[in-house]
């Protein structure tokens, strides 16, 4: 148990209680390596916003440590960012990762995760953790879906098609057990293109299940972040962010973008959310993107960001790099000498040629997965980098203007 | 091309030769990161001898750097050992792994490794790299085998049954574009069991053929050993060796063990070879074996061994340690919070409980393959970093005692 009171958006750090005589013990057994675990309570603190777009770079401290925003989370799924050891993630610079919810429910059970002291500990990364609340992948994932005012019947995709119940407050107490810094709110993220009647019935339930998500919550050290839901209706964004902030969350993100829609719409509803949400408090575009999609999103006010692109499309060969994308199975890279990006700073790019990336893909070896995912996240977090680094700065425009140009091709 | 004549066996340490102009440039270049690297030829230094029995401790010198024997070499079948980064290997402590001709010379081209210098330079790994002939894998994973006394046909098990031929000069034209620091004479590879007349057909081919690689050897810097066969028959193993130690070799591998013979035939055999071979010449057992095989090796006068076995293992969740085996999918290890092996300092040990492990391959996470090699390999280089120091020590046969005695279960 953490001491100390947790309140809602408040953007002030407490002086850390004194120690508990549990954390005491911990201590003295080594059991805590982050010296500032269990003493700092969740805050935001905005350090500078660019002149002439709604850009940040802010602060947000966990109890797990610091994390600077705007700030893109690898997605370790099934609590690993496929491929990669927490080391490597600490040596690419990640500050916070997020974890699946729905995946760990079923595999290998939040309770097992709650008896290892949480997923931290389980998966031996003492950095911050966010846990989505599992309602997108009830809704992408499982089958055989029953939507009722109480929660969602489903069938899993990996036992057997064993039917379960999530309820807003059950989500809750899954998160408590998984133990993240950062946990999400459950919500529906509706099909696209939905109709506006349909958006609206759903936008309201969410919002009904936000606040008991709200309540169910205990005082576990956690932050809790809203979802803002509304389809593709800017009307239905403004009703969903003022009611969730009315509600009052640690944080607030944007859900249900980046399902089939245009790239105008997807910016437009960035546009339709934002204003509504407090600026003392961070803002997290769920899902979300390609590496222009995080150039937009953080020129619109969003402080984190989360996508399994760079991971997934890493698995498949395609590589991220300052000129657009690099296919490495395609044949003209099988006498290639140079690294993927001659530009970049990576593991991978420092010693490796394209050449011999693309013979493991060829060959089916596993290493050709890992090297890859080591590249295009060093690109997604290197990015993040530049941006937060640009607006310290004040020249974001000018940082969005020449990463753009450099960009050959547009990744989609 | 390297300066310097290469004789055949000296155990002498030339003066490096003054570095020709390609050197130089290419040192300047920076591509040269070993600072050893083409200064040394090919040497093996006998160290320290066990006072009762023939384990030994001794030194490779190579063009890429040293390694001490007994050596354990990882496998690299595709220029990467399966899962690992040279720098995973680095940290491991292997000083030299092993690669498959056969597998390079199908996929990507011993051409195209000749191009980017070398299988060192094409998979960034600067130290020692032996390269066996290939014979093996056309005799147990290629089909449509005809051998004669040229050489063999054969169709690959990966390119749609290309037809190949393979002929002792052509291994060897295979492996100087590989540029190994260690390569393998051709031989054939006999099943078990054979007959004592087809035993000696293909002994006296391979003796033949051991002669022609010789013959079509360049002074390329590679060390050149030669593989002693002879089914399971002693007098054709002695047979085997007097005629290669005739013939020459810088080293000399005992081949065609472990192919389903019982352990005392293999022990027998091993016996029945190394009295006939070079005392100050390296001795290799090719493609053995368990962690007992190792110990019994070492005791039997083998510097050096290759084994697919960790790293198989390690992949199948199967994982060494100082008291036999642990299957990690075992349901006993769902809430253990122990390491895989308590007395084990590995990465993987350090970091990780049984439980997590276990999760990773139940969830089919692909940094389960890596972990578990990190601890399987390291269990193996570890065995035989204590082998060294107890020969050196002269208490070999106390450390042979206390291994066995930990391991409950026999890994076979």
């Amino acid at each position: 148990m953490r001491t100390g009171s947790h309140k809602l958006g408040l953007i002030l750090i407490r002086n850390p209680p004194a120690p508990s005589a549990y954390e005491c013990v911990a201590r003295v057994q080594g059991e805590i390596h982050n010296p500032k675990l269990n003493r700092m309570q969740f805050s935001f603190e905005l350090i500078k916003r660019a002149p002439v777009s709604s850009a940040r770079v802010g602060k947000i401290v966990t109890p797990h440590g610091e994390v600077n925003t705007p700030v893109f989370m690898p997605v370790g799924t099934q609590a690993t960012v496929k491929t990669l050891s927490p080391s490597d993630l600490a040596e690419l610079g990640a500050e916070i990762i997020l974890s699946n919810t729905y995946h760990l429910f079923l595999r290998p059970g939040h309770e097992l995760i709650r008896e290892f002291g949480g997923i931290q500990k389980f998966m031996s990364w003492n950095r911050p953790v966010l846990t989505d609340s599992g309602g997108f992948q009830v809704f992408s994932l499982a089958e055989l879906r029953k939507i009722t005012e109480e929660g969602v019947t489903f069938q899993s995709h990996i036992d057997g098609g064993a039917k379960h119940f999530i309820s807003p407050e059950y989500a809750i107490e899954v998160q408590q057990a998984l133990g993240a810094d950062i946990i999400m709110a459950f919500d529906e993220c509706i099909p696209y293109p939905s109709t506006r009647d349909y958006a609206q019935e759903s936008l309201e339930r969410t919002l009904r299940w936000a606040k008991r998500c709200r309540d169910a919550k205990k005082d576990s050290g956690q932050a809790l972040f809203g979802i803002v839901q509304g389809g593709m209706h800017p009307e239905l964004r403004k009703r969903s962010a003022d009611a969730l902030v009315e509600i009052g969350f640690d944080g607030y993100a944007v859900g249900g973008l980046s399902v089939g829609e245009t790239k105008p719409v997807m910016y437009e509803m960035i546009e339709a959310t934002v204003p509504h949400l407090p600026e003392d408090q961070p803002r997290y575009l769920m899902g979300v993107g390609t590496p222009e999609d995080l150039v937009e999103g953080v020129e619109r006010g969003i402080d984190m960001f989360d996508c399994v692109m760079p991971t997934r499309n890493a698995r498949n060969g395609t590589f991220f790099t300052s000129f657009g994308k690099v296919s490495i199975r395609n044949a003209q890279y099988e006498r290639d000498r140079q690294p993927i990006d001659p530009s970049c700073g990576c593991h991978t790019c420092r010693n490796f040629t394209r050449a011999y990336l693309r013979h493991l893909f060829n060959a089916g070896e596993v290493l050709a997965l890992r090297l890859g995912t080591i590249h295009n996240l060093f690109f997604y977090l290197n990015l993040m980098r530049g941006m937060r680094l640009s607006i310290e700065q004040g020249s974001f425009q000018e940082f969005k203007k020449g990463f753009l140009a450099k960009r050959e091709n547009i990744d989609s």
